[in-house]
């Protein structure tokens, strides 16, 4: 693995095997191909999203991924929590009250939460984010009672509009803070917050108040292609000090899972094998 | 005009004749067609283009908008000023004193900036923002001598890596407040700034500071196109709370033009004079 000395953290796992794959960056295998795929290369923790989750079955994925070994970092996702209509509101808690129960399902304590863009029409970011706020004091008590984590993501800015009126860290933090510390908490994922310079005092205040549930990276590459949804950069590709992040992060306390997040239909095209081969080799050279 | 009474800033406008219409929005127009269809819709004020002022004279370009009546709000754009390489970085320093150059023949006081990117293969956004401030200090003395001030744009972090690495009004401010005042200034652009929930803060503090240079307006509007440049939206058509930032602009002092500045093919496809025509209308709805 690592020719250096093993970093150990909490969990005690060194710099290497920290590396967890998302699911999506691979999204040519199948779950049992990815789980195969991940046992081979001696990757021991995967994020997987709840579409291909419900279509193996839950249960049938968390016995999947257990008998290879595996752990799951995250669970991607839950959240669009922005609705003013009722019925959509009530709609939405109940499938994020199906996403905690998945992710209990396959052990893992953290869900990813995408927090939803205006409603049509709507210009009031503000009020959005406190309906954000009004679903998290509804669903926090529920997730903390089976053990998951409602991990707020901020999202870049260019989706404040249509995916997350949630948008730097510190508007994260500022909300997750409002609950008790076990039933929220917050992804910091490079590709989203890799251009604010104020991203390195909240990571720290991030740490200090126990609130980092899961470190996600991907590079952010130019030009943005139409949509600006699948164009994350295979890391060291692009702009983002990646290495700088980890270390940020590190500093801060988080042990964890260090997860690779690349939506990128170049990746998708190629074989699953080399792409996570070439996944792990980059985080060697960048995120380590 | 407008059916109430009208407000007067400093120069005696009203908010309708405070209306500036940036030469891009409508470039389907040459400089002539635009100058004159300015003078027939009663529009005041035009922010103008280097290259079509270039490529008509600077000199006469000047005339021409002044035997119309109409004054220039901003000429765009200086900037791009993050190479580290010394010959690349004094060709900008000689391109931004042509462009202050041009912008005192044309009597406008303001030269919008955009601060430039990484350089290829850098990762290093504070680096970059300290080479912005090093060309400012080079750049502010000549500009103020000039009757010229530079207006420093944060643009939205989407565009960090390539275009500008000042992403943020208060990142923009920090670096403004370094030089005196009437060197150096900012540009409060709606479409840049919304998503952001410390924009507020940001216009009163730059309000206080004596900083705001220009004032542009566009709304946002997904999805983006490719390469994220052209998708701006037509006043009123997306996400953005226009009003709410004239009033925080108006509070916080700032009582020149009021300057829509669309990049957007879809309006460049149409008559030059129904575009025009449409955007006061927009205005008038969505800004006063």
């Amino acid at each position: 693995m690592n020719a250096e000395a093993p970093r150990t953290g909490a969990a005690g796992t060194s710099g290497a095997d920290r590396f967890s794959i998302n699911q999506e960056t691979i999204k040519q295998w199948s779950l049992p191909e990815l789980v195969a795929g991940c046992a081979a290369a001696g990757v021991q923790h995967v994020g997987l999203w709840r579409g291909p989750v419900q279509e193996y079955g839950p249960a049938a994925a968390a016995r999947l991924v257990r008998d290879a070994g595996l752990t799951v970092s995250t669970l991607c996702r839950g959240g669009f929590l922005t609705a003013a209509d009722p019925a959509a509101r009530a709609e939405a808690l109940a499938d994020n009250r199906a996403a905690v129960d998945e992710a209990a399902t396959l052990s893992t304590g953290v869900l990813v939460l995408v927090s939803g863009g205006l409603p049509p029409g709507d210009r009031d970011l503000a009020a959005a984010r406190e309906r954000v706020a009004d679903a998290l004091a509804e669903l926090g008590p529920y997730a903390a009672e089976r053990g998951v984590r409602l991990a707020i993501e901020p999202l870049h800015p260019m989706y404040a509009s249509d995916r997350c009126v949630v948008s730097t860290l510190a508007q994260a933090l500022d909300l997750a803070e409002r609950f008790p510390v076990e039933q929220v908490g917050l992804v910091v994922d490079t590709y989203h917050l890799w251009w604010d310079d104020t991203a390195a005092d909240g990571i720290a205040r991030a740490g200090r108040a126990g609130r980092i549930a899961s470190f996600q990276v991907a590079d952010w590459v130019t030009p943005l292609p139409e949509g600006v949804l699948l164009g994350r950069g295979q890391l060291g590709d692009g702009s983002v000090d990646l290495r700088r992040f980890r270390e940020l992060v590190d500093a801060a306390g988080y042990d964890g899972p260090i997860e690779a997040e690349i939506f990128n239909p170049s990746l998708w095209a190629r074989d699953g094998k080399e792409v996570l081969a070439e996944t792990v080799e980059r985080y060697r050279a960048h995120v380590l």
